[in-house]
């Protein structure tokens, strides 16, 4: 991406930031930053999140690599969800953002709203 | 974001990052990364973006903070486009992310596709 000429083709990060723009994924990642949760776990942690839309991101994320599955089989099944390496490594990437985002908040936020974004 | 419980709209971070997860802005940000750049630069440098997405972007940068715009008096008229301090304060951030994405990018890019995602 440095090189000067570089198409967005050629951008490799455009594709997590994406990801980690799409609402929740973020929060989810962060979420399983100190190991294996539960589904139920990532629900009450990630507030307000829907089942259906937990468990959608919760698909991308493994689909990607950066979230493993695993169920036990216990009765009722126990399922866990944990960071793969690539996943924990995202760590430096949500604190550096947030790092930016809590330095700037005020005036990113009073005008950043998706609805104007997308309007214009 | 790091606290229990946090929802999604106390997650300043995601601004960020869906900002940056819109085609081309990351690498509108990172050509501007060494200092002022006319649109004509910045259309050589950033391979592929058509003059009217490049102007939309540099607009929503611009309402954001994150870019200033400076026209001169000169015939023909010359534009500038500058980070702000804000601006400025995004290069660790796309360094970080270019960072895992260098590290991870097969796994990532091989399954990762927009299309994939958006059908779920």
């Amino acid at each position: 991406m440095g090189d000067r000429g570089a198409s967005s083709s050629e951008c490799p990060g455009r594709a997590c930031f994406e990801l980690l723009g799409k609402k929740w994924t973020a929060l989810i990642v962060w979420a399983l930053r100190d190991g294996p949760r539960r589904f139920s776990e990532l629900q009450d942690e990630v507030a307000g999140v829907s089942p259906r839309m937990l468990s959608r991101r919760l698909d991308e994320l493994s689909s990607l690599g950066i979230v493993t599955r695993r169920q036990f089989g216990e009765i009722p099944p126990r399922v866990e969800y944990t960071l793969t390496d690539m996943g924990r490594d995202l760590r430096p990437v949500i604190e550096t953002m947030e790092l930016w985002s809590s330095r700037w908040k005020p005036r990113a936020m009073a005008t950043s709203e998706p609805e104007q974004l997308a309007g214009r």
